[in-house]
């Protein structure tokens, strides 16, 4: 009897002792999940600050506004988001201070998406209004396919892991809205010229969003699936990478157009969101080839016949390298992620489009409220050189 | 009792087990959180080599000295910090061997934040010497104010997680106190040249220090905080950035330089280094916003003034952006943080200052007497082209 | 009794409680660990698409195409990897996805060392022909010195952490391979200029090559010897970049060569690569070292004498960079690794250089039968400008 009395407390103080350590353990171990999830967010920064920076550099005169531009973007969306999730206004899918940071960067990147189309034609100060204006569109967006905010959609039953639609086909289709506004006659006539210099500083801004993809696409995902999700990206790009260069040979007699390489490399990336952790190495592959064919097919064919259709100039070709590859990704995920909610997935990409469309072209109008510059793409009119 | 014998080995096999699985883990989770502040050392590295390096690109005829003084510098004061530790001759904070690396790191961006002030009137041997002088110096500070070495100050009890003060601060008025020894009057004349490209270059080097500025501040925090403290950075660097958007505009007849911007809008980054773990997003945001405002105006009002005090020229303006900022963060510390030692603070404040001033002004008498340039800012005295 | 059958019981349960959560924090950490060994692989594609990308655009017209070239380089040799490693065509070292991805990065790097020999001289499609036929060699290769593929070496026994054998010489002698069959006379009377933009962006290579270098070598090492594996290789990398730039002072009449800086600087990252993990801090400095002066030799002084014996022209200097810097530090495990398998390390070397020479002079062979460039080293032959 005594010594099972010892037993008993024995057997309770190690239960206790155990009990105490795996808490402790399991706390520890979410802080370091945590702090790998922001390396992540340090790699969309990048993304976001030196590679969209650059990627828009292509314009030789207008570099320092193209980067000046991306600084005021981010410095306006991240706490904006941040705020808006703070008060409440739209419950964003973030829960962890870390996911706060990773769904202000995904604004972020939307954001940047959208001011391609109407780049070098919106003065320093409108770069700050659109975001005041695009951010709170977002979040709705955000609430209402994502979060389930008008239940409208099941929460979680559409499948956009790396944004294909949310982020990258609502940037982009909001972006075309505002350029009904944002452009004049005379910027038909007015080339858009790139340099050796600045083709350089566009590839270098291309490369690195090319190599941090992986960490976009993973950022939320559980640890156990970033590998195969960062595989997938990197083997969508690779795909991507290669049509591109095919096609834009195809459709620039034999010749490579370092634009199409700078952007169309990446539409593999676009694609491969809405399936990024769910996909098989084949499937990403060609889902990378289908992307960055029909992205080059977009600058080279497509571009001038939407642009004289909406009577605006996309600058960047966001609706090439966003837009339609998000939607090809985004409807990609219907065929490849077994048991998919066919309605969940055509809702959220109905209602992302929608939301998009709607809300730039009146976002466009209240800019161009604010004014027109006299010169478009030309770093003179606001620095002092 | 047969049976109770059974159970007392079971239960003392389950208690070796549980002992040498738990620390098994700990070890393990142990060298997990080393390998995370790894990453953020290599972020930091890359804010060293390319961040400091382009931004000092600037100077559009001393790109090639300007990333070749950034390699020589780093590569001189890291191998010399680490031997100096070793050698146990300052006993510095870092106890693990990736915490050597990371102050070491900090020690090289003291030294690149120091050597931005005399930039382009140094031979590049020059830039070896000041490295050989100047980490000693910086050690000695880091030991007093950080390590207790002089028992002035109580370890611990100066608040300067980020380095607000005994990184940025130290370097920047250990560069003033090298010019007044390295300007010649000669040099007040010459202009100081930047163009689209070197301003490009510059802004690249503005963003990766932007973008990877987070880890810098939370390279040794608990992971537990990485996450508000990457938060709180961002906040800084966009309520910096912000503002100089506006107070360059002021400042330039509504016009925009964009050295300011590739400068002032890193003053939320050095000001918020004391508190970065410990301010609220409010209070984060705020110190952003007066630092960038403050950095602008002492780029474009204050800086002739010092200049022609000091009878120096600081080339990189290190004094705006490093100077007054970090100082500012340093002071914030004393609102902000709950329960802090005030005399703590402003001795940590007032001694790093006085031995920056004191050792500075020596380093620049010695390197002084090893020589001059004949021609400043130009590769073409040095390099093969 | 009844106690003891109680007591029976609970201890039961929690001998089962604590296997399960031991075998799910495993798990746990074992993802964790996976996530980590993400983040370098993150950092080794910054080399090879960024770094290696940017070094290469130092031939000035060129810029377009050798950041092209590189894209489609990466593009086509990381599926192809994973595509060999998943028929199981050779078993290479890799077993879970993220070791996959991280050899198959490895493969890329020495494809992209490969391809400088010839860099500037090849058509667009001439490099993915290169990657097609390099990539098969290289897993061969790796499948024999790595693997134990013929059984001439046991697994594991030759010493090469970070691929200074197998990555950086068997790329090196390979690309010298090539140029045999990819150089024409008039090629060797056409300068390769560079000018201060060119320069500026391949010193950037050179520089995010440098500060990711310690995650390419402690990419696949545990946990506990990453910490070490980083600082050996950072002081490596400093030693070279010293002796560089005094060795480039005293073999160009005092005057710098900004080549030599943005090229042998790295040279202590190859020559490391053996004995990262193992050599101690000063055997790593001293590498680095002897590194950096033999590949500042190199440039100098030793590769027209090896151009003309080949009658080819190595573009890069990968001989000076990755050739001789790499055998040395096969070598170097030699001296440094207690209980090294002297046999196996000479023959690892061996083997490596022999299956180089021999299928890189075949490559060049069929590569040359599928045509010429008209022009070298520009521009404006392939891309639409």
């Amino acid at each position: 009897m005594k010594k099972s009395k010892y037993l008993l407390i024995l057997t309770g103080l190690l239960t206790i002792l155990f009990g105490l350590c795996s808490s402790a353990w399991c706390t520890e171990i979410d802080s370091i999940i945590e702090v790998q999830k922001y390396n992540r967010s340090i790699h969309i920064m990048a993304m976001l600050i030196a590679g969209f920076g650059f990627l828009m550099v292509f314009v030789k005169k207008y570099g320092r506004s193209a980067v000046t531009a991306t600084y005021l973007l981010v410095s306006i969306s991240i706490p904006l988001y941040i705020l808006i999730d703070g008060i409440g206004l739209f419950n964003g899918p973030a829960i962890s201070e870390i996911d706060k940071l990773i769904f202000a960067e995904f604004a972020a990147a939307s954001l940047l998406i959208c001011a391609g189309a109407p780049l070098g034609r919106l003065k320093m100060g409108q770069y700050i209004l659109l975001g005041l204006l695009f951010i709170p569109c977002y979040a709705l967006n955000e609430w209402i396919v994502l979060g389930n905010g008008l239940n409208l959609i099941d929460a979680g039953s559409f499948k956009d892991t790396g944004g294909s639609i949310v982020i990258h086909a609502f940037g982009a289709v909001f972006g075309l809205g505002t350029i009904i506004s944002m452009t004049t006659k005379k910027e038909f006539d007015q080339p858009i010229e790139s340099d050796a210099t600045s083709d350089r500083f566009s590839l270098l801004g291309s490369m690195l969003l090319w190599l941090f993809w992986p960490s976009f696409c993973a950022a939320v995902v559980k640890p156990e699936l970033v590998p195969h999700t960062a595989i997938n990206v990197i083997l969508a790009l690779s795909g991507a990478t290669l049509a591109t260069f095919f096609t834009t040979k195809a459709l620039h007699n034999g010749k490579i157009s370092a634009a199409d390489i700078a952007n169309a490399a990446l539409a593999g990336g676009v694609a491969i969101g809405s399936t990024c952790d769910t996909a098989g190495f084949s499937a990403a592959f060609i889902i990378g080839i289908i992307a960055g064919a029909l992205s080059t097919f977009g600058f080279a064919i497509l571009q001038p016949k939407v642009e004289s259709v909406l009577k605006g100039i996309d600058t960047c070709g966001v609706m090439n390298l966003h837009g339609m590859p998000g939607i090809l990704g985004g409807i990609a995920a219907i065929f490849i992620v077994s048991g998919i909610d066919l309605g969940a997935q055509i809702s959220g990409i109905g209602i992302t489009i929608l939301i998009a469309a709607i809300t730039g072209t009146i976002t466009g109008k209240i800019i161009s409220v604010s004014g027109r510059r006299s010169v478009s793409y030309n770093d003179a009119e606001e620095f002092d050189l």
